[in-house]
């Protein structure tokens, strides 16, 4: 059955690259913020939402989690990782050797990605910040009669006809954005185009009160169990200062003896633990999508 | 003596309130991307740098510890704690009840952060993403012709002569942003207008191997030192997926006793250990400047 897919906008952003790897036969939603896809999800009008988790170009990847914790109660489904493959474009006109810019477009997060090309090749040449590296595809498409190029995504050079004249710009070759799909019901992630990993489970945890070595209590009850940890990260509760949250990764699928375990021993201890989803990791291998 | 303070621009944003309130007398000099701000201090161009890490409505809060990680060898100098408030402004000629825009602008982030008020006050009006929530304020002022409406800072309304008709409409009373300075000499906060609180350090550890209970092993330095951590997160290396290294907050000054005890621990454990900092927290009490 086809699924409806919210995912954060505009078209042929990364969060699109990710959508469109991990459900290539579904609907894409394009939504406007991150609380607007989620929001879809509890109200029924999408079946799933895929939202930035970690290095996000666009959308504050804190915004998901928080709105998780604090405003739904929508289980994780699923997580896909993406490297984040920067390219330099230009309209198809301005595609010949010795081309230069008058203005570099970009998202000001994909502009920083790429210092050491700016600098490099197209030393003091202005830049822009756009809202999205897609919007900046879709300027340069638009002007054909100005002198300007983007830095944005495979999926925006193909989105907007531009021609890539360079490839992998990127400043890191290891650099990725990581999503999670958010769901009430099955995710089916059959014909997804993506390497099938490990199995992940994240756990919310609210510590009793703050005081010294409380978290190394927290994290025992993982370690004497051998349960491995891939993440871990405090967060501001919003309720005042001084009051945190913990997100932690176990990797592993929710058992019912290890992982339950550990609860159970952080409970006795005074904490609050939430489950926030058990689920599969996808990876996409390259930022050019197969078709 | 007057200092050269490099700061994320551009003009009005949070980060500009930031070092206005820190360093009120000082000469503040905007600037494109983070990395740009770093790399001032290290050539020597700038006395100091204020760059955001954490929470922020504009610049990736990860593009400053991961470039002071892999790029630029800078100490922490300072942390300024800032409440994210956000206001509803219009150009003073629509400046009148009733008033109801056919657009509202602002940062991406700003607009998630005043989700409640948009949907009781201004369901159905559409807005759109600028690059800034001082660009924003900027547009308005600059079309006074037509009915617009800007969610920004304080800052952001006085600068641009726009009257704020709904103080406060972000949704959460306790959300802030948090800044360091970064610097490569002593820095001068007489005069600042922020309340000095706590002293802290902040120390980057990479793990010798991903095990289980290796993170366990390395909080216990800490936990029978009564060490409180303030903070702690999980980053990707950049090198490969599956290399991390911690960022930990400790609530104290580094002392000759304690913190280099508990480093030592860790390199007998194989890890490598960097201190980013040892310096005092700021914190601003209200988003309206004093003056």
């Amino acid at each position: 059955m086809t699924a409806k897919i919210a995912f954060l906008g505009p078209k042929a952003t990364f969060t699109d690259l990710a959508v469109s790897r991990l459900f290539p036969n579904d609907i894409k939603i394009p939504m406007n913020t991150i609380p607007d896809c989620l929001d879809a999800v509890r109200d029924g009008e999408v079946n799933h939402a895929l939202v930035p988790i970690e290095n996000a170009l666009e959308g504050s990847v804190n915004i998901t989690m928080d709105y998780l914790v604090h405003e739904v109660t929508l289980p994780m489904k699923g997580e896909v990782t993406i490297p984040i493959q920067q390219h330099y474009m230009v309209h198809p006109d301005h595609a010949y050797p010795g081309f230069k810019p008058d203005m570099v477009y970009s998202h000001s997060h994909a502009i920083a990605q790429c210092r050491k090309f700016l600098h490099n090749e197209l030393r003091g040449i202005p830049y822009e910040y756009v809202t999205s590296t897609a919007a900046a595809a879709k300027m340069v498409m638009e002007n054909p009669d100005i002198n300007i190029a983007a830095i944005a995504n495979d999926m925006a050079a193909e989105e907007y006809g531009l021609t890539i004249t360079k490839q992998n710009i990127h400043d890191y070759e290891h650099n990725h954005t990581k999503f999670i799909v958010v769901s009430n019901s099955e995710v089916d992630y059959e014909g997804h185009l993506t390497v099938e990993g490990d199995k992940k489970t994240t756990l919310m945890i609210q510590l009793p009160a703050d005081h010294s070595g409380q978290l190394h209590q927290v994290l025992s009850a993982f370690s004497w169990r051998k349960l491995n940890l891939s993440k871990i990260e405090s967060r501001p509760m919003k309720t005042g200062l001084g009051n945190y949250f913990f997100i932690i990764d176990i990797e592993m699928s929710l058992d019912d003896v290890l992982i339950p375990g550990a609860i159970s021993e952080l409970e006795a201890l005074g904490c609050t633990v939430s489950i926030m989803g058990s689920y599969t990791c996808f990876k996409v291998q390259t930022g050019v999508p197969q078709r």
